[in-house]
């Protein structure tokens, strides 16, 4: 039962450092508030080990990359390998520009990350060398019929690379190489909003600060999700769009509790 | 009827980069995808042009301007005239400081702009060397009083610049050199929340990258003022403030269908 | 009675510069606006002096640092304080990490602040050397049990820095080293979203520009706290989360007249 997992990110209240972009940076904060773990954005390479020193964990997002925010991760990551503290990658956008895919690719290789978190495109683009991602979304989704090449391929990425690989898409799929979890909660509503996908990098790195586990990070799937379908639900009661939408989003992850994630989780092992 | 420039819009969900500021960046993508268009906000000189060779469009918004995505408003900006993609600058407090209306001036001579976009003083700092900016709100009003002369005015910042004129204020003003449309839709309450002129030169940069025509123009002017009017009566039935209706206005836009959009549209040919 | 001094806010409608964090710099804008002011967040070192030259008051946020804010804080702060207009300064963190304290230290040595506003561990950092800071929240609750000592160490503070000391918590303690008030407005929730800090300090300077004095700072602060309160029943009303709480805060601030204020703010001479 996943709801466990979710009571040890609200017993432990980990301080997630993230180094991320401004876009949905607030965002990410208010998700991370909402399920009791304590944000903080600090990306200068200045003070940035002095951070990790302190911090639980730390999600790097390359969503928009300046040259010391890029020096941060760097710096952070390696930090934080150093004292055992989870770091998640979310490589937004790889394959959309040679730089970035330059970039994403010399953090895997100077930094080991407990998770991998982005859209089909993205960790092709880090495993195959695909360039296919169009802007920030992926290029093909995830569905029944090719679900079991996903996971086949979220597995032998998650073997290539010692990272647990979390592939999001209409499925989500959860790889650590030898077990795989297909995440089944999620509304469409989701891609209608920005940083989703920011938010859900930041939510779950509070899992896998609490427990390093695949478990605590399909925990961590499942709930987004769930929240995205109660959300949805608000919305359409109050006849209101997208913007109300990621409050309504955080404000469910704020409400949520380990029985009502448990309730309504939708996973399979694969 | 302007509906039809709304539906190409959700037709061709263009791929929007916007080169801002981090203080509305999170609204600007949101509008984006509420009128179904793809919004990027990638605005490292470093990548730049990769985005803009998979973009429709590109927006740059003075905002906040670092040397950074300064060197980036130029190169993107370079880069999206020579694959003939419609570029739009919206510049935000021009005339307010020296260093400001320099870099606005220096894009106007380096880079064709389909469109200018902003209020009376920041076009005046523009095309009259006038220094009337109040921070990042206009000296004067636009009213039936003043109309002719605004009119006038657009019209010849039009033909000096080569670009489509967009003037926001009481009423909105947009001009090609040749035609003028005066724009009547809006409430006082967009001035009460920050990002509305951010949000919405991002938005009608989707309608210039569907189709570069004043008439597209003039849709997403009257889409935007009309969601705010129709913002302002969930406000009022909320009991709610500023930051909700920021929201309900992104909202309205998520709802809004071609039909709704023709039968809300003021504007006049002038 | 404090209602006087929101709508002094309203009359002069200050123009205030905000050198600030990405993460809530659109709340803090929406704040503003929300009070009547007007926000501008200009943070290039190559226009502060300009921006300065038509702002009425100057926020300095130490959220965020990069290399390019801080030398705009430098510049900006010296310039204000050449210009006689109210600079405040927020040192975010300050204690958490080596660079952050030494930074805030040398801001204190060269720009005269009118107010200096943190949690107990930030002042403590400042005055102290204590380290006791846990990434961005205090380490350290004030209750009516050691009101009395904050109040001295407040005091103290005044003294030794000539700025006045304005503490939060669960009790709120502003002093200018002679008069001190314990102001005891606002809601734990106040905690639950990210920005409630930054956007106070954003808040009273708008106050300060207005009026520079203590009771005009004790206005701000039981204004945001009894905004805090209102909101809290919206969300409960609603049925919502942090998220919207958010939202609600500023709406209230938005709403609240100086009748409003007089009637819920909860304050004492100390």
């Amino acid at each position: 039962m996943l709801g466990k997992y979710l009571d040890l990110v609200k017993e432990k209240a980990p301080l997630i450092d993230n180094i991320t972009n401004f876009i949905t940076a607030n965002d990410c904060a208010n998700i991370l508030l909402a399920v009791g773990a304590s944000p903080i954005m600090a990306d200068n390479p200045k003070e940035i080990e002095d951070i990790i020193a302190i911090a639980s964990g730390l999600n790097i997002n390359m969503g928009v990359i300046s040259d010391s925010s890029l020096e941060a991760m760097f710096i952070g990551g390696k930090k934080a390998n150093e004292l055992n503290k989870p770091v998640l990658l979310d490589p937004v956008a790889a394959g959309a520009t040679r730089y970035r895919t330059e970039q994403a690719n010399k953090l895997l290789e100077e930094v080991k990350f407990s998770v991998i978190r982005g859209n089909i495109s993205e960790i092709k683009a880090l495993f195959l060398g695909e360039n296919t991602t169009r802007g920030v979304d992926a290029a093909e989704e995830i569905s029944e019929e090719n679900l079991d090449s996903v996971v086949q391929f979220a597995k032998e990425a998650a073997r290539t690379s010692g990272s647990k690989i979390f592939i999001t898409g209409k499925i989500d799929v959860v790889s650590d190489g030898e077990k795989s979890y297909a995440l089944k909660n999620g509304v469409d509503e989701m891609a209608h909003i920005t940083g989703s996908g920011c938010m859900l990098s930041a939510f779950i790195t509070a899992f896998i600060a609490a427990d390093d586990s695949l478990e605590s990070l399909v925990a961590g799937g499942c709930m987004m999700g769930l929240a995205g379908e109660k959300a949805l639900e608000t919305m359409k009661k109050n006849e209101a769009g997208n913007s109300s939408y990621r409050n309504f989003l955080i404000d469910e992850i704020y409400k949520m509790t380990a029985d009502s994630l448990d309730k309504g989780a939708k996973y399979e092992l694969k």
